[in-house]
């Protein structure tokens, strides 16, 4: 678990099992990048975004539940990417819902465009927002709209 | 429909029914902006991308499948909101696959956080990808990661 | 469209597809009426009850989207049969709850009594009430309720 | 059981349980009516229309069934609100079909608006027709639909 | 509840609701008898077979309840037309399986030719066997086959 | 292929695969009956009957449809265990309706107290009736019924 | 119908059919506990919890719905056994809801360790809780518990 | 809208959205044939069986009830390919029905090969007969069996 | 099994149940005609088409494998009316699959438009077409459609 | 994991994922309570009882199986909360059937009044019985209700 | 049907259609093998293991019920391959259970992993085991796990 | 983890929770084979085959994604018995798939013949083949077909 110190407000960048060997893997669903490289991007935009980051994968269920209890005070809201918990996963969603503390769900494929256990997500119906399809990509769409909609929040 | 001329690519936005009227309708779901709002901000990053954009909206499933054929030749790229045809617009999907032109799926609100036939859309299956809950800001979401797609697809 | 001026309250009648060809239809389902008895009945009806009619018939779903949105404000109630847009008109529906008036649903026939699609209808969730299988006679029940239901809510 | 002697045509209008506390009961769904005021209002309809009215109400499937059986000689039409029993009181629908006397079907509150078991009826199927929703209003248009309804018949 | 004293065995025959009235009802499903010459053809039969009859008949699924529980000590096998309780008479169900006597179920008319809720029974999961269609006769048979039945049993 | 010559009316008995090793198979389901034993009781009560037999057992679903073809001239009804193509002898089914004699269906154990796809007939539907549960008894059953369906054919 | 005077809360003890000769029936599922047994000790629980008990069974819907309205005034929780009413017993829900005071819902078995009807439960969705499997103990221990929820309903 | 005058018989062709740009989409469905190759075809086709052709294409499901309603006189039947209206354009099919003149479904590829939406056809219930897979040749089949249904409906 | 020798190209027909007693059956599904009607008809236009075609019909699953097992050398395709075996001829279809040569399904009614097990069929997925609906006639639009398509496949 | 060494029967009582954080999430599900005072009220029941208490939570389902496997030598009974492991715990519920001891299944809120995947409980089946809506006293309950069990079974 | 007399055990190979043309059909599903290269490992396999094989294809369901019962009194155990029968072929399957020999069900190709009617085997419920997807090696582990299995019968 | 070196092919036999109590738990599932009975026999195979094991238990999914992770560089093929992660593992199998090896899935008893979860495997869609229903016996017939398949693929 690595933590960037930046300014205010703290995201925690959640990603479940497999992820971590990310480019290693079916290349035609995922394409080449590996989390190396979101990685680096993700660094970049939090400094531009003024923010903390907290990146967090494990392959364990319970490794998650626990990171998220252990850091729920100081994180202001997250992106997570569920992986092969998309589906069933329900101790790391009951953990996030208990931290009262708005994610966004983020897949790196469509995952409505593939058959098979991909499509359903037991995390959208309590997500900000979801965004699927955009491979790398789609941690900076999370990031700034996790941001952007904190924003809102505080407006309001 | 509106053309704004500005450089190189050209991007469709489209929208299905009753987004004319945003900013009237129930305020719980798609917040209190309305279409004019998206559509300046949208205008302006059209600008900064140096894109071409064609703004359309329609309350006739008939009009917008008209409207993908007759530009299908000048489009690169779309960005739809299907509205009310998420779940039966298939003549409209048939459109859009016929003009072998990549689209993504934007939605106001996160329609898998309600209950009913705001779910499941027969576009996912076919879209490059899908972003959903992040109201209009998700519309300039769809720009950003169209461009990127196209960019990718030309490098590879 | 036709425009009766009577008085205070306005109340639309919206007909979906082929109402306009009322009679020459399979009689054993919605007896032998035509439109113009109906309407004529509903008008005198409208006279006594010192109402304004909006009467609006079309094929086109796109068409009763339009009309709902261009009268919205003047609207104070509807009767709505939707015919064969009963279970897919979702545009018409969106169009009608953005409007904020109540409406009452109105079948000639009684759509439980058949199989086959007749028998799911998506307004029925949203509607004041529903009204099955009396075929002209309906309208006239369903004028009169929707007068019943706004002096209700007034004397609320 | 009341009998109101008034004239030619008997209708009986039957409710199935828990009827008889209306008012008691949650507000939000059936209004602040209590059945003493929809009975008064239904006998003096039934003056107006010169019928005579046979009412009835319980908490028994089975004393339903008796009632219908006992009365099938001198009865022409019904009106019924199933309550509880809409889904699965098969005896009473049983007894309804072996009298070959047509009915209306009339719920308090919409039906359909509703989740849950209220929805599917056992009885709309074989019914003259369906009204739903409009309170105890609901009754004086039963009981106006299907005097309409057996006027029809014998002028045929 | 009629009693007919003749020896030994006794059998009750238990139907369900309206079939009192049986032949005023639906004749293309259930012939023109009567319940009377059923009756009486099995009284006949109940001689020559030497057993004892009890007939019951109640349109209240309480009241069969009772009958059963009331009975359980003299009654040796039965056979049942459950009628309009055929799909959700748990608790008639209940009663006889408490009994431990062997019950045939039968059907006047062919349960499984017509659509809708006639063709499932809760009670042929746990019946020695299953009549269905022959009418009146189908009595007959069920006596028959519920005195071969416990014959079999007695013999073993 | 037996035939006994006796008189009249000639009832086809047709057996499904594998009825010609019973008494070898699962006792409690179908008793220890052989059956040879059924078809020596079925003979003295054609006998009794004054009707000539048919009787035909065969592995072969399309054996059974030839037998059926060839026969349908000849026979006035038919007694039928289908045993294994209970479900799906769809040709059985279709010659046995193309030869517009009445059948009754019998089967040896109850196949509706019975998990798995022993419940589902595609014959009830169509048959006279059903008779299950009674074991050899069964047949006798369905001969006697068959012959009395017959008479009241001709008497009406 | 008991009533045993004892202090100020009162409870209803509701059984539905065939609770009244409990012991005679299956004892792998219920053990060999009658009901005399444990309203014994339920008694005796009122007392120490110086409550006023209401005992009532019935094999009859109806009379256990027209028990709840005329006792609904002076009731202020309830434990319920539905036993057979426990999937279809409408009514006796709906009359439950309209006295708006909290129940406790009992089952003697495990109804969900057993295939077929027992599992599925009308009543659980608007208990306080359910308690099952424990048999004649379960009652005890939603007397307990209903006790107990009301103490904590007054003290918020 | 075309109209070729030719003799006797008149047969409406109508396509549902996007034929009108066959040939340019997906022609591992559909084959190389453009849209004027097929009415080159129907045409002489039409000539050789001295019959008068309507023409019509629309990518509004409105304008096709219009169509049918306009020309209901003088049409004596009809080859219908619904293409993305196949599965819920039910205001065509009840144009149609009401039009009351035989139809014939048309489709260009073998829909049943196909997953998702494209099996499932609401017309082909009420339709005379279905081709499907067929390609262009399809509607000259169409054309050819509606011709051949209509002599022998005459010659009856 | 007949054989015509006539030229190069030869195709098979193939014949399930029941339909070599085809005009005996209930004529409202499939009008009067016999199959020798249409077998000549074939014949004619087999000469005209010159190609040799083979005939085949058996009420035996197995036979029709054989059929095929033995004759997919000088095969070119097929024309095949499944009948019965059209929802579980797996063992056929494999057949057909393993022979490699291209088949077109005709059914002589339109099985689409009755309910029950006619509609679905597990030849269609494999089908180059599918004809249903127009009789007899059925196999001569079938007989020049696998021919069109076997040319269309060699001008390729 | 503490242990409470009090006298001879030791039980287990088992937690799942985020009990441990028990109070700080949706009270309008679990109520105020902490899991600290249920805790201090549990150990007071054991000293009462006379019991030992083994007490465990974990975030992780592998560790719960661990714990299992570990104490089974010692456990005689156990009270579990599977918490979000109640749908797809299987290992867990293979330990414990391994195991062979029974155990009681306790949720805090009514799991059934709630929609979605917290009503079906993989261990229900298999439960010596179930309670749930009695919050931090459930497991009070629970605590009581095994040591019932165990002496019953003792008894035996 | 070849007899290869060896020793003691007698095992039947069956297999289902189309195996005899085993190698001529869809080779990305089953390899390149023949059926004569299976079988001439079957037989050297055979006189390894010391026992009699008894050797048996049919395209014909009714054959493969005769064999069975020709042969049930010598085979031991039975490795049996259904095909197309796999999941329709009822009559065998009762067959098998009446032999009372004990079966291993075989597939070539791993039946799991191809959409479709491949996947569901009525026989794999009463099976001692399932081996799939080895290709022709899958008959020699079935072979082995046969003799494996009655070794352990009879050891115990 | 043990690591015993042989020679070139490296296979990893992975097995899932509980499997390392084997012979403990319900022996009419699983026979009275202990893990170390299996684990001996396979050593000894590896041995004749000449190949590398990887032998690896876990009760906890997350450690078997990490095992697979980490030895996906050295290991061949896999034999894997997910055990109770056969339904939802799905952590596993993207390692697995991931690892693009090819595996054998074994399950010790026969999945198919008990009912609830334990049929469904997620597993064998994309496994080799699957061996189910030979006790420990499995494990080897796994690693001689795993064996098998590379060579073929070598020899390919």
């Amino acid at each position: 678990m690595e933590v960037l110190k930046v300014d205010k407000l703290t995201i925690a960048v959640i990603n479940g099992p497999n992820i971590n060997i990310l480019g290693k893997r079916e290349p035609q669903h995922y394409g080449n990048e590996t989390w190396d490289n979101i990685e680096e991007r993700l660094k970049k935009l939090a400094c531009k975004l003024k923010i903390e980051l907290l990146l967090y994968q494990s392959n364990h269920e319970g490794d998650i539940v626990d990171f998220i209890q252990n850091n729920m005070e100081k994180v202001n809201g997250a992106v997570i990417n569920p992986a092969a918990f998309t589906k069933h996963g329900y101790s790391i969603l009951d953990a996030l819902t208990a931290s009262d503390i708005p994610f966004v769900e983020v897949h790196l494929s469509n995952i409505y465009s593939r058959g098979g256990w991909h499509a359903d997500s037991i995390f959208s119906e309590k997500a900000v927002g979801v965004i699927a399809g955009f491979r790398g990509f789609g941690y900076e769409m999370g990031l700034n709209s996790i941001i952007d909609f904190l924003s809102l929040i505080k407006g309001e």
